[in-house]
């Protein structure tokens, strides 16, 4: 079930979708076959890539979408839209063909990641919400993806949980943080509801209040471990982490083993993480619980976690939450995916603009991408629809800067990652579960150039245009220019 | 109608919420009276104050919260619950007494925002939705304030609306952020559903894709035109703004004119909005159409609303989207709030840390606000639950440092803003309406003094603890530290 509860409702747009499909309506363009691109131009968190997310979501919303004769009712309140077209919108189903990268793919600025082909109509006012859940998504799985790369960055190894619920925008943001974090690498979250929708393990510790409810400190472990004997985790700092906690803790880890089970784990929640963490892990050691997981939390980011394990942090489970459930952190807060008209009734669609990073790419494309002989992706290229795999020393360009081109080098696999996964209202293959998608993103952030997984200063991965293609975009923007003789 | 669409599941909570839950339970402690303070330590935004949002949607859900049959058995399911237990959530409600600032207040940091006293398990259970919701509204209607703050500052006035539906976190993220941005003084969305939902005015413009699906751009404002003649604003840069967009838009006016009707708008997309927007309004007010609005959009924050003003911009209206639906923004992103439980069965509970900054402040407390003789805002003050209003010459301190304090000025006017809203499941007063909350806001930001108000680097509003509650908390950290030997 990948179920967002509150993208149920086909009001989910923004009121100019619904003017301008009166408009197309009324003009008789709305079943003009058109063709949108979306893309977004610039990686988030001055990163190297983005792990795609929100994919079946965004399906689930597409397959379902329709107006109730509440929201018709609704749309008749505002005065702006008549009887007959309101009647339309009755039988209205979204039928248009989708095609896109599979979910958790690693993806790129200006590629096309989604193309929605179909009736100008529907192709419009699905927009708004493909752009709200594919680009917050998008922007989550790709800081969990960043966070776990930093945690496995350690020789001991390490894990992340997503612990963001309080801090989340919103009680549907912190349910798609949790599904989302789960696609880029997260073992799973502390969120119940996430837990039931997606399933997903349930995870968690006890609070400060737990301890403060209790005579003393270790009343308050002994009791917590009496009743989750097999799965508890205790809270270290509620009084002081080593000269209380941890002692505590030992203790009680002894009287479980003595009863026949094993404490799974220790939190840190507060104070220097790297230098808590490795006397912690010694004295656990010594105290011969070496299996005892350190779980460690408070605002962690990916910046963080690197200078835990940089200073001899022993974490094992980092636990994170407001910089993973809101994608926040310097280039985060948002991924800026557009949506763009690219093609209308079998004719080229540009937007003109003074500045060229941002003129989109025209007509319908497919993107290849290139591998060498160990499975490392090298570059990809984006082509004309109808043109072959690229190959061994053709001209490609910058989508950005048509003077920065180049030759293609040989030796390249070339593979087309986008699939038609929805044309007719009806799906073209069986859902996929979280775990096949989250093995996905695992299995392609491992073909990616080490340069480019770096997390400050990557290498940027290559997207060129095909030379086809960058013609045509060139033809096209010199042919509007002159039409408005500009 | 203020639901926010997923808030409706009693497991949308953190797990060892629901953990605890059952050890408060079997330990017999769960019904012991309990307190919790929500507040957060640091303004968003490097500003100087928060407008407290989301209460009423947080009102409803404490309200409608209890556990489903679904909910019990996906809980049976996950073999960490006793079934007498869940039998026992079974007839859970929540009947705890909360008092809060009234929503649209501006609060500062380190005052108890909402106090939540009543049983310890059914209080524990809510921290996490209370957090999420209020953070989140609270972060967005904040943001709302500083922008409006921003827009009023042309000699010309401005307002806001909200644009942010495909940037926002989730559906529901969108919905929260409508809302929140409508408390902090947005006159709308662009989102049709949260105008639904909350009973605002969906507006709106069109999108570039319109003008491409016509021969021309003239052709597209006026099929636009034709059939929206009372309620029309015209995007003129899909091609040229100034070269093709502007004087298409004043044909299209002079038409619509000749036909009975007046253009409403015109919007901005790109460029230099401040350039743009005066020329646009010299060449409107020169053809007769000065009361043609100009709405400006594209990456606006309140840094961007300042300086389009600054340099002679002429924008009527700004159409706010990525960083107003997110809270976007350096020091954005999430508002830090907490919940700290400060007494449990009549005594005073806390929280030691090395960090006396992040000390919560024990007891059941009240909060005076201090006004000056104009009604502005001068100071606030946290006594113990029980004293009277401060009087002047009484001595304060500041509650991160316990070193600075000072005596109270005279000729203050005291009032206690917070009130008790809920007991019992019952609401105490009726649920206020979006308009009410808004008019709260507008008014408390017009008491505070100016340099509060400042977007940075503002005059830091004085919060104090009483010289009691200081003494209070003094001795509780003695003891506490002397019991653990610490």
């Amino acid at each position: 079930m990948t179920t967002s509860p509150s993208l149920a409702s086909a009001l989910f747009t923004d009121l100019y979708q619904l003017t301008m499909m009166q408009g197309y309506w009324k003009e008789g363009l709305h079943t003009q076959p058109a063709t949108f691109d979306l893309y977004y131009r610039r990686n988030p968190y001055q990163g190297g890539y983005v792990v795609w997310a929100g994919l079946e979501v965004a399906l689930e919303y597409l397959q379902g979408l329709h107006f109730t004769e509440g929201d018709l009712a609704y749309l008749g309140s505002l005065g702006l839209f008549g009887p007959e077209f309101l009647s339309a919108l009755r039988d209205w189903r979204f039928t248009c063909q989708v095609t896109t990268f599979p979910e958790g793919s690693v993806v790129f600025p200006n590629e096309p990641l989604l193309t929605v082909h179909g009736p100008l109509w529907e192709a419009q006012l699905v927009e708004t919400a493909l752009l709200n859940v594919l680009n917050f998504q998008s922007l989550i799985a790709t800081k969990a993806a960043r966070c776990l790369s930093a945690a496995q960055g350690s020789p001991h190894g390490g894990s992340i949980i997503e612990f963001g619920a309080r801090r989340a925008q919103g009680p549907d943001g912190a349910l798609g943080a949790a599904r989302a974090a789960v696609v880029g690498g997260a073992t799973g979250s502390s969120n119940v509801q996430a837990a039931a929708l997606y399933g997903l393990a349930p995870l968690g510790t006890h609070a400060h209040a737990w301890v403060e409810s209790f005579p003393g400190e270790l009343d308050a472990f002994r009791a917590y471990a009496r009743l989750y004997p097999d799965s508890t985790t205790l809270l270290l700092d509620t009084i002081d982490t080593l000269e209380s906690g941890l002692p505590n803790a030992i203790t009680v880890a002894r009287e479980l083993r003595e009863a026949g089970h094993e404490l799974r784990g220790v939190r840190l929640d507060s104070g220097d993480l790297a230098y808590l963490s490795s006397r912690c892990r010694a004295a656990l050691d010594e105290a011969g619980f070496p299996d005892v997981k350190i779980v460690a939390s408070n605002d962690l980011s990916e910046f963080v976690i690197e200078s835990v394990i940089r200073e001899g942090g022993r974490v094992d489970i980092y636990g994170i939450g407001t910089q993973l459930a809101t994608g926040g952190g310097e280039g985060g807060g948002a991924l800026g995916g557009v949506y763009k008209l690219v093609a209308l009734n079998g004719k080229d669609r540009m937007k003109l603009t003074g500045d060229p990073a941002k003129t989109s790419v025209p007509g319908i494309k497919r993107v290849w991408r290139g591998a060498d002989s160990g499975g490392r992706f090298v570059i990809d290229v984006i082509t004309q629809g109808e043109d072959p795999a690229p190959r061994a020393g053709e001209r490609v360009s910058d989508p950005g800067n048509p003077l920065k081109s180049s030759r293609l080098p040989g030796g390249l696999t070339w593979t087309d990652p986008r699939v038609t996964v929805l044309t007719g209202g009806e799906r073209l293959k069986a859902p996929e579960t979280l775990p096949q998608i989250q093995a996905r993103a695992a299995e392609q952030l491992a073909h990616l150039p080490e340069g480019t997984r770096r997390l400050l200063n990557p290498h940027t991965y290559r997207v060129s245009l095909s030379e086809k293609l960058q013609e045509r975009r060139d033809i096209l923007m010199h042919d509007l220019r002159e039409r408005h003789g500009l």
